[in-house]
């Protein structure tokens, strides 16, 4: 086993057992003089249904082996999405990991957290020899399960799992004739089908206050970017396919929300406190929209879906100017 | 014990152990007369790094545990997310499972499988008393790792890890001020921007053509479901913001892309055989846009974006007309 291990590069194997997607669990007892014990692991798994049984293991490096060799009870919790903070308190020594950590109470004196997605109360049925770390197996003697979306761990990052449905989601109700070329699952036909229904909902709404789509442009990039000229102003909106026209800023400015100031030749745009106002009103019903459809989808898959657009966004970006930068 | 596992209800275990994310691995071994074994199971997990040690459970009742008992050699095999086939295979009994399946030539008579994310070859350690399964705990002997994306698993389905950046992803060089409430993590912005940098990357080809935006939708349509009114094909279009118009129709007729049908109250219009090629062709160029981004995303993460998009765009649909749908 030596000659073997000599040839591994222990980097190399990390990587590769890293590729495992896992979950992330917090697993916590209590320790002789009654203080809380908590670590951070992902080498969770269940074993056996009846009689219910579940293992994970620890380090025999870690400070807390003794507490949970000793101890009998201990509490698994499969950690939300929403934990990750946790998740890395109690990844981390010295940290007071329990301070100001609200507690249920359990079928033992364990620490049992709240807020999870799943939880498994355990008593220790066996301790098995496993390298340089000890298996713990344990007798479930309760459990309960949220909603809550479970956080992922791959290749020592967070993540986000979006499942996959059982048959593959087709938006047409029959799939499309084999000679057909064009197929919904077109990533193109996607985005502007998504990106056009979500902007309808919105605009249905702003309709109601007699403004259209690029009103609602123009103020947004004022709102977040004063006194522009009508050429930076169309620097930041032109990838969308509108283009701005002095007569555009003249509506907006009849209607009070946008002021013009400087020289024929050197107009600048600024916006009104009408135009602000208007602005954060628009801006408050996207966020509704946004709120509304993150139920919908679930707050998970919805972060996901706001992760991978900013990945696409990165990758297919012309150079836009930043819009945030300062000046 | 007994009166424990009484209060359980099995299905609701089930549901909470679920709810702990993992990948799938298929499990290889050569029977004692020279057959090759395999399974699909998700209970594995890393031990040891020194000495490296790896772990997965087997139901007692399975046919293929006395195989695994008496055999000293195994090989885990990480699945990727092209090998969501190949784990249905191997999860279902009396299938053929090695049919066909390309092996690799390892330590040991245990097959070992290609195109995995990672492949753990391994020796018996332990067997340990796991309720109604065994836990086998291997001595990894050799081990390799490719990019290929994993497959993840979580509450009974198949899923796509979307790795979280550690640090969040930015888009804006610098964050906006705190008292500027638009921010670039708006779903609504994120939607636009991606769609719209997707598709001037498209329009700048397509327009090498001369054709605008307009026309790509309309041809599309048409070219899905031929032979329709200007009624019909603004009820496909008009989610888009664009209205079709008989001028529009006459200019694409004037392009020899479109023929004009019937009587001057009835017009129907219909995809010549130019514009049908044309169309085509566009398509052709809106998959090879589809295919530089999703290498640069990855594949895994091109399709969660796209099964993300389409969960969208069911639960924001006003109720658009099926485009696909038989007449």
């Amino acid at each position: 086993m030596a000659m073997q291990n000599a040839s591994f590069d222990p980097q190399a194997f990390r990587a590769a057992l890293g590729t495992f997607t896992t979950g992330v669990t917090i697993i916590t007892t209590q320790a002789e003089d009654g203080s809380p014990v908590g670590i951070t692991a992902n080498s969770f798994n269940s074993v056996s249904l009846n009689p219910p049984l579940v293992l994970w293991s620890l380090s025999k490096n870690a400070r807390s082996l003794p507490v949970f060799s000793n101890g009998k009870h201990w509490n698994v919790h499969v950690l939300s999405t929403e934990q990750e903070k946790l998740s890395g308190r109690f990844a981390t020594q010295g940290e007071d990991k329990f301070a100001e950590v609200q507690l249920d109470n359990g079928v033992s004196e364990a620490p049992l957290l709240q807020d999870c997605t799943a939880r498994f109360q355990c008593r220790t049925a066996f301790q098995y020899e496993g390298g340089d770390h000890v298996i713990f197996v344990g007798e479930v003697l309760a459990f309960d399960h949220s909603d809550r979306a479970p956080l992922a761990f791959q290749s020592g990052q967070y993540a986000l799992a979006t499942r996959k449905p059982r048959s593959e989601l087709r938006l047409a109700t029959t799939p499309p004739p084999p000679e057909c070329s064009y197929t919904e699952d077109l990533l193109g036909y996607l985005l502007g089908r998504g990106h056009y229904q979500v902007l309808n909902t919105l605009r249905r709404m702003v309709s109601n206050q007699q403004l259209d789509e690029q009103a609602f442009f123009i103020l947004s990039v004022l709102c977040i970017r004063d006194n522009l000229s009508l050429e930076e102003i169309n620097t930041f909106v032109s990838y969308t396919g509108h283009e701005v026209t002095l007569a555009g800023m003249r509506f907006l400015e009849r209607q009070h929300l946008v002021a013009i100031e400087g020289d024929a030749d050197q107009l600048r745009f600024v916006l009104t406190a009408n135009g602000r106002e208007l602005s954060l009103q628009q801006l408050a019903l996207a966020k509704v929209v946004e709120e509304e459809l993150s139920a919908k989808l679930g707050s998970a898959d919805a972060q996901a879906l706001k992760v991978l657009l900013k990945r696409l966004i990165v990758v297919s970006d012309p150079g836009l100017p930043d819009l945030w930068a300062p000046r």
